[in-house]
């Protein structure tokens, strides 16, 4: 008998922002494997008596090897079990899915991807903010502002970061924001675009910060942070609530 | 005594994809205005007594004015009630959330906006990719395919929608993607790209339909369904089961 594999995405950390599927799924699981980031109140919708598998990766932290990940969840899978791989944000976006469910595709195991919200619209949504609206800003995109090694990715699309009638979000991106600033600026942006630092997004220690393209690289260089953030910047950051 | 209103994201449609604060909400509500899309099961989580208010916002039919929206909301607000507006998907992304949002902060009235699970999400989960990819799809963006006038948007960047490193969702699209794919094939675009047509998502009539650039026009012109529907192009669409 082969188990089942479900990718849950477990939202942005406030575990209100479960979807009602994803408990159900982390109530029903024989094993479940988390990240730091999708761990805490989350983890208290697992039934007594399944595994819980930390496979912590969190920014700036050494991280198990992506193949030992995907071993785990063969192996699990391999002996019959319900398993279920949770995954911050939505499992989606910058979540190295494919990794892992080309390792149960080549294993023969069944899985399912259960959708969630992303740390992105939490973080809109707490500012108080949209991420569209008409006319100025019809094109939203989110991008990472780190490579595996977590330097700046060297093919990023300049000309599509830098529009000034788009909200973009940057995953990932607070130690390599400053140099993408500097490059936004080059490619013509304002240094006066607003921008949002969202820090914590989600959790009890959540962190709003409203600055400029200009001014955010100088905020990052003092901050002595290490919570997970978001970068938004564009028209709409303007309206954000600090 | 003023009330107080809650945006809440309804998510794709999926019931099991509502968050538990989103029920919570929708189970507190004293009225609760919602559009067609964000109905049926939804529905069933607001108490006995509540208001229901339909201010059907669908894809081809005539909508109420967005001003007369705006009014309920505030009017319902004023008189000390717990107001629930209930948008489809994420109500930050083309939900023109800040047109109502505007209005209470016109009328003094507090509120709060709930995330929820994108479509683009769900229909990415449903056919079995993520949104981005290391390398090859660093950038995932989504854009509006029709304007208030239900026409192309005149403004959109098209170097940034026919970037071939990027997962796009065109949002509304359906009338207009044959247009759509003709100027980003003139941008350079590989007429064999990718596409993933998602309609319904997240409903039992949920259909995914895996095209190109080039064939979704044709397929389009033959479409007699006016369900709602995501246009995914971009690498990952090739892995996209249907």
């Amino acid at each position: 008998m082969t188990g089942f594999v479900s990718f849950v995405s477990s939202g942005p950390g406030d575990p209100e922002l479960l979807t009602l599927k994803a408990v159900a799924r982390l109530a029903a699981a024989d094993v479940v494997l988390f990240d730091d980031l999708s761990s805490g109140p989350i983890l208290a919708h697992v039934r007594a008596g399944a595994d819980l598998i930390g496979v912590g990766k969190r920014a700036g932290r050494a991280s198990p090897r992506q193949d030992h990940v995907s071993r785990l969840l063969v192996d699990h899978a391999l002996t019959g079990l319900r398993v279920v791989r949770l995954k911050s944000g939505d499992s989606g976006m910058f979540g190295r899915l494919e990794e892992e469910t080309d390792a149960l595709d080549a294993a023969g195991i069944g899985y399912e991807i259960i959708p969630g919200v992303t740390s992105a619209s939490a973080a809109a949504a707490a500012a108080g903010i949209p991420l569209t609206r008409r006319l100025t800003a019809r094109r939203v995109q989110f991008v990472t502002g780190a490579d595996v090694s977590g330097g700046l990715p060297g093919d990023l699309n300049w000309a599509a970061l830098a529009d000034p009638q788009a909200t973009t979000v940057v995953f990932m991106g607070k130690r390599t924001f400053a140099q993408m600033a500097a490059r936004l600026m080059a490619e013509g942006m304002a240094a006066d675009t607003p921008c949002l630092l969202a820090e914590a997004v989600g959790h009890p220690d959540q962190r709003l910060t409203r600055l400029t393209l200009a001014t955010m690289a100088a905020h990052l260089a003092g901050a002595a942070s290490t919570a997970p953030a978001l970068i938004l910047y564009g028209p709409l950051a303007q309206g954000a609530l600090d």
